[in-house]
C-alpha cells in the first residue's frame, strides 16, 4: 500500500479520510502543486515552494509548515521506494474543514494538506513525433496564475480534446492563445519565441520559466507577448511544457499544421538542452 | 451525530469518509444542489430535481439515481428530526474516485453521492432594513450556468465583501451586471422588473423562475436583459433572490444608494407575495 502524507503524518493512502465539509471538495478552496523526480533531485524544487507560498498567499491559506514541502516531498520519494526511478510528487493544501458557508472560517481552521508520489515512465517518443493540439476558446476564471484545485473548466476542455485525439487542449482568450489546459504554449516566428506574459490569464509555470532561461542562455530571441490567433498561420514552430512532460513538440494546432508538420530546430535545441541540464545536475 | 446520506447509505457525518482522489476534492468535478424545507415540504422541488440533472447532464456525469433526489432529501429531514422547522438539504454529486488524470475516467466510475440536511432561522430583519453589496469585476468561468462546486472565485469574492459589513458581492462582467456569489439579483428601472437573461454567465435560479412568474401573475412589467453599470443610477430598486434567503432588497450597490436607501414597493410586494405563497403552501 502506497505510503501518502496527511496533516502531519505518513500514513497508508486508504487511511486518509478526507471530510466531506473539506473546503477542498465543497469550494474548490485549495491550490496544488506537483515536482518532478529525476533519480536524485527535484527539478527546480525552489520554484515550485516558491509558487506553492504564492499560491497560499494569494489565497490567504495558511500552512504554517509550507517550508516543509521539499522534505515531505522527498520522505515520500523514499517510503515508496521511487529514488531510482523518474517519479512525481503531488501535494494539495485547502483551507481545511468547516461548516458550509461560502465565506471563509472564522477564526481560521487548519489547512488540510494532503501529498502522495507515484513512478512514472515518460513518453518520450512524443518528444520525436510531436503531438497535435486542440484550440479552444477560454472558458476558465481569470485568476489561472493561482494553481487552485477549481480546475473542471480544465478538465472538461482537456477531455474534449481527447474524445477528439488530441493530446492537449490550448485556450484562446479574447483572439489571443493563452496557454493549455495544463501547459504553457510557446510559438517560433521567424526566430524569436513568444509565449504568453507571466499575468492572471496564464500560470507561471515553472517549466516555462526555466525554458525561457535556457532560450536566453542560448542567444535565442525572445518575447513574452501574446499571439493573436490569427497570426498562428505565421508559426514556423510551437511546443508546449509542463512539469511532467518537459518540452513537447506541437506540429497541428485546431487543425492548422505547424511550420513543416514535424518538431523544429528551435524547438529540438530547447528539448536537447533540458535534457542535457537535467542529465547533468544527476551527476 | 447527524445522519447523512452518502452512496446509497444513510449514515453518522463521522463515518463519511471521501477519498482523496475523489475528482470532486482533486478537480471541483462535481455539482450541488440546494433545496429549502418549509415544515412540512420542499420548496418547488421539481424545478431543483430538473437543474440538478442539467448540470449532472451538461458535466456528463451519470448518477443513474438522480430521481431519488427528492426522497433522499425527505428522509434526512425526518431521520435528523427537522420536520417541524425551516431546514436546507444540501446534495453534492460527483465525478467519483479515480486516480488523478485531467481527462474523465475511462470506463466511468460510480459517481460520489453526499447529502446532509440542517435546520436554521431564517433572518427576517434583512427583509426589513435591506443589504448593502459589494460590486466587483466578475472573476469567475464563463460556465457559471452549470451549478458545480469549482466555487473558489465565488468564495474569495463574498469573503472581500463581508470583510467590507457588506452582505453580498454581485458581479459585473463586461460592464454588464450578472448576479451575485450566491444569488441572482433583479432591478426595478420605471416600473420594469430587470434581471440578467438565462446564459452561460448567471445561474438558472429557482427563486429566480419563481419571482418572475410571481412578478408575472401580478401584472409587473418584466424584462430579462443585463443592466450596464452605467445605467445603475437609474435604478429605484434592487433584490437579490436564492433558495435560503428568498428575496432580500438591496438598498446599497457599491457604494451607491439605490432609490430612497430603503426598500421599495414593488420589492416589497414580490416578498409579500412570495411568502403567501410558502404560507398557502403549507396548509
Amino acid at each position: 500500500m502506497e505510503t501518502t502524507y496527511f496533516n502531519g503524518k505518513f500514513i497508508p493512502k486508504n487511511e486518509v479520510k478526507i471530510s466531506p465539509d473539506d473546503r477542498g471538495f465543497l469550494f474548490a478552496d485549495g491550490i496544488y502543486e506537483v515536482v518532478r523526480w529525476y533519480k536524485g533531485f527535484f527539478y527546480d524544487m525552489e520554484s515550485h515552494l516558491s509558487r506553492l507560498k504564492r499560491s497560499l498567499r494569494e489565497l490567504r491559506i495558511i500552512w504554517p509548515d509550507s517550508d516543509m514541502f521539499p522534505s515531505i516531498a522527498l520522505d515520500l520519494i523514499k517510503k515508496n521506494k521511487l529514488r531510482n526511478q523518474p517519479a512525481m510528487v503531488y501535494i494539495q493544501v485547502t483551507r481545511g474543514e468547516e461548516k458550509r458557508t461560502h465565506s471563509f472560517p472564522s477564526p481560521d481552521v487548519k489547512p488540510t494538506v494532503y501529498a502522495y508520489a507515484w513512478g512514472f515512465v515518460p513518453d518520450i517518443n512524443l518528444k520525436e513525433t510531436g503531438i497535435k493540439v486542440m484550440l479552444k476558446e477560454d472558458i476558465r476564471w481569470s485568476r489561472c496564475d493561482i494553481k487552485s484545485v477549481a480546475l473542471l473548466a480544465n478538465t472538461i476542455s482537456f477531455q474534449e480534446a481527447c474524445e477528439n485525439g488530441l493530446k492537449e487542449c490550448v485556450f484562446v482568450r479574447n483572439g489571443f492563445i493563452t496557454e493549455g489546459s495544463h501547459s504553457n504554449i510557446f510559438f517560433v516566428i521567424d526566430k524569436t519565441l513568444y509565449t504568453h506574459p507571466e499575468s492572471n490569464f496564464v500560470l507561471p509555470g515553472v517549466t516555462r520559466k526555466n525554458v525561457l532561461r535556457i532560450a536566453r542562455q542560448s542567444g535565442i530571441n525572445i518575447r513574452e507577448e501574446a499571439i493573436n490567433e490569427n497570426r498562428l498561420r505565421f508559426a514556423q514552430e510551437a511546443f508546449i511544457t509542463n512539469t511532467s512532460s518537459e518540452v513537447i513538440p506541437v506540429t497541428d494546432l485546431g487543425g492548422n499544421s505547424i511550420g513543416d508538420g514535424v518538431p523544429g530546430p528551435l524547438t529540438r535545441l530547447i528539448c536537447d538542452k533540458f535534457k542535457a541540464e537535467t542529465d547533468a545536475l544527476k551527476g
